[in-house]
């Protein structure tokens, strides 16, 4: 790829504020960055920067701005819906190299560090102290801080400790024509506009984040995991919603079926009960006497919904190998076929049921095997649909089949993602989520922001036209325009 | 007050659409309108819309924008500085008829209502299915959910149940021009840029809220009240700090000084110790046993804290008297002189002894008294500064020592308002609290939704002329332009 004269005079106004190696130019240089999660779609920028400086970030954002190019920032690259794919023609701007840990306060617990810190490295660098991070996406070892803010990660600690937008206090911004704002407050409410919460989940698409301060919690006391069997899915579902219904806030609340459960099980041999139809883990925490009472409870929740047994591992190694098997899942289900396609809706939960069956239903239909891991708790979702690329139509099945089940999630009162983000992968399904008017105020939005467009163009929100272009695919709850659906 | 030429036709067009006693337009009629809770500052309103139907509104809205006529949304008119507060020659859209419970779904744990639904008028509805809608204003009897979301309405009990945003979970809203759009969803999180929670405590500016789908709680198994008396603010300040970092969160945990204890306590017999210098109550709910182990816990942080008294109130009555001083404190506190200003700031948490030594010290020096009310566990202060608007000067230097509290706030790392939003009381505060690239910011994305600028103007967000005029008043965390600040 060779850069055109346009980008030419910008690399070489670049290079003049930038060290030699914090500029990537060569397609080689470039390689490891032209995808990023979602490895099916890739590109190539016109460079990669990678700045060591905030006031280095800013510098770049003006000589952008004023060569009128594009800026497609990336954290660490692990995100799942193409949100940091670089788009050809723009600067993909990496943050990785913002990885200072600024202060940790312990009285009013918050750490503040720069956006490339890994979200796994908060935790190990608190805990000493008692304190950790709690949004835990399957990343996190590797995912960056800034990306989860800009995706709005979730992980399986969510469900009781809140995404990433409800343990994020402050945020430092710069703005597409490199201007900062601090936005937020270690206070409970910030005046203004919540400009906290709507940079939080946007993508990259609104300004470019440089630094976070964080909520930190104590790490609890006592932790259990609970592994329970079932015979069906739909069982485990009503499990699932009769423990929330009973006002226990587990941990997390994890489910896998039967695909899932053998496939975890050949790969990381976590001593998942092989002949289950569905498998829960329950995790829960707090101080003994409240943690003894709450086990109680679930055990009796179980055991009236038709658990098949129940083990509870309270040691730290076993507890470790039966969250390794659910961690792993989708790289172990990925040994099963050529190809998977991982989708991320959410639903309310008391739909979990009967969006499971729907599923299944359509899997024989397509003839296409899905196997489903998903943060039961909280009605999220993760289908993995198998495939294989190379068998003939078996690809655009895939995708049908999946768009089918995100339309389904909008149907039942749910959306089309849970924590993955929308990047370039859920742009149409968007078009089934929002009604032109609500797509139009979100392009509002953004021109408030970003009024030339430049920052991760074409991303996260679809065009009007890209909807029309569909068809009335607006789904909002109620409203169905297919027929499959009228039973929902 | 006479209608103009152009109001004349406004109205004769209003009052084709609205009956008769939905339309109030003479002076006797618009009375009890012009003003809000801020009763200092009042104004007429063209006039006074009251419509019954989500339809009624849209038609309003649509009749006002072909008018070029502004619009002051109101809800029971309830909040405290100005944000409701009519504006001449506009239309205040009064929300209070609004007032159906759509749905209660007791599965998803949601209620669905209209917005001008009063706060309380929820829990009364689903307290006998054992659930309860948590955010708890002080005006909580009287005012409605619209207001709540429109201010993000905090409450003695937001320390562990979260502020009004963290409890909605989807909003209908119709824009300046009419249009509705659907806002958030009922799963954890929602696609898009986060509208939800820009729109709550957006203060009438951005739209105009008609219904609202919020969270609800299982009522708490039970409760018990901690009446705890200090030698001394600072000692009792500590002990919040010591009960917070001790990983326990009280459903309520309140602080009253000498003078608010004395005042409550002649005022509704709450059975305070007079004596005290400084009084905290501790609210703690949950199951049995996790209950008798934080009271033991509480306890025992609160003695080796210097407590000079513990008193444990379980049974209902007993509660509700200790609460109803603490509810009653400002008017009660009102009955010690002709005039008081409430103020609403909030610190860090562990600036807490500091910040009320500072007032104590600017009390003497400007010769009044105050009394100190807060939500000491959010660090959310409610100094509430005595003077007599007869004396010369007196109200001018309230005022003055009221900025002068909010500065400090400020500049210790808080904000200038907790949970009573800005309106007009506290456009000069919102100067020193932020920078005008974040104003701007502000401004741009107020023209994002309402580019006429026809919803609350000149409420919420100052200026940048304004806060020129001011100087420069920035006090952003760190950069303090008061020497008398200098060693915070």
């Amino acid at each position: 790829m060779q850069a055109s004269a346009d980008t030419s005079a910008l690399i070489r106004e670049l290079r003049q504020h930038l060290p030699a190696e914090a500029l990537l130019t060569t397609l080689e240089e470039q390689r490891p960055y032209e995808c990023d999660g979602l490895s099916v779609l890739r590109e190539m920028p016109c460079c990669v920067a990678l700045p060591e400086t905030v006031q280095a970030v800013q510098k770049i954002l003006q000589i952008c701005h004023r060569h009128g190019i594009a800026v497609v920032a990336r954290g660490a690259g692990t995100g799942l819906s193409g949100g940091a794919r670089p788009i050809a023609g723009a600067v993909l701007l990496s943050l990785a190299k913002l990885k200072s840990i600024i202060d940790i306060d312990t009285e009013n617990r918050t750490a503040r560090v720069q956006s490339g810190v890994r979200n796994l490295a908060i935790s190990e660098a608190t805990r000493p102290l008692g304190l950790y991070y709690a949004p835990d996406p399957s990343s996190q070892i590797a995912c960056s801080i800034g990306g989860n803010v800009a995706e709005n990660s979730g992980g399986v600690h969510c469900l009781k400790y809140g995404l990433t937008v409800h343990n994020v206090l402050q945020l430092e911004v710069l703005t597409a024509h490199g201007e900062v704002l601090q936005i937020g407050s270690q206070a409970p409410d910030s005046p203004g506009y919540d400009l906290l919460a709507l940079m939080t989940g946007s993508e990259g698409l609104l300004g470019i984040i440089t630094e976070c301060t964080v909520r930190l919690l104590p790490v609890p006391e006592h932790t259990l995991v609970l592994l329970t069997a079932f015979s069906s899915v739909v069982v485990a579902a009503a499990a699932v919603s009769a423990i929330i219904a009973a006002g226990i806030i587990p941990a997390g609340l994890e489910m896998m079926d039967q695909l899932a459960i053998e496939a975890a099980e050949d790969f990381v041999h976590a001593g998942y009960p092989r002949d289950a139809a569905a498998i829960l883990l329950c995790e829960l925490d707090g101080q003994q006497e409240e943690l003894e009472e709450s086990v109680i409870a679930v055990e009796a929740i179980l055991t009236r919904h038709g658990a098949d047994g129940i083990r509870v591992a309270s040691d730290p190694a076993t507890r470790q190998l039966l969250w390794k098997g659910r961690k792993a899942a989708f790289p172990a289900v990925g040994r099963l076929a050529p190809d998977y396609y991982c989708m991320d809706g959410t639903i309310p939960r008391k739909r979990l049921a009967e969006v499971l069956e729907r599923i299944a239903a359509w899997s024989t239909e397509y003839g296409l095997r899905v196997a489903n891991v998903f943060h039961a708790g909280d009605g999220n979702l993760h289908p993995l649909i198998l495939y294989d690329a190379n068998q003939p139509g078996q690809r655009h099945a895939a995708e049908a089949f999946g768009q089918r089940i995100l339309e389904l999630c909008v149907a039942v009162g749910g959306s089309v993602t849970g924590e993955h983000g929308v990047g370039v992968e859920k742009l149409d399904s968007m078009c089934a989520q929002f009604a032109a008017a609500e797509l139009d105020q979100f392009h509002r939005v953004k021109a408030a922001f970003d009024p030339e467009g430049r920052l991760n163009p074409g991303k996260a929100v679809p065009s009007l036209h890209r909807c029309a272009e569909l068809g009335a695919m607006h789904v909002h709850q109620g409203a169905l325009p297919f027929p499959q659906l009228e039973r929902f």
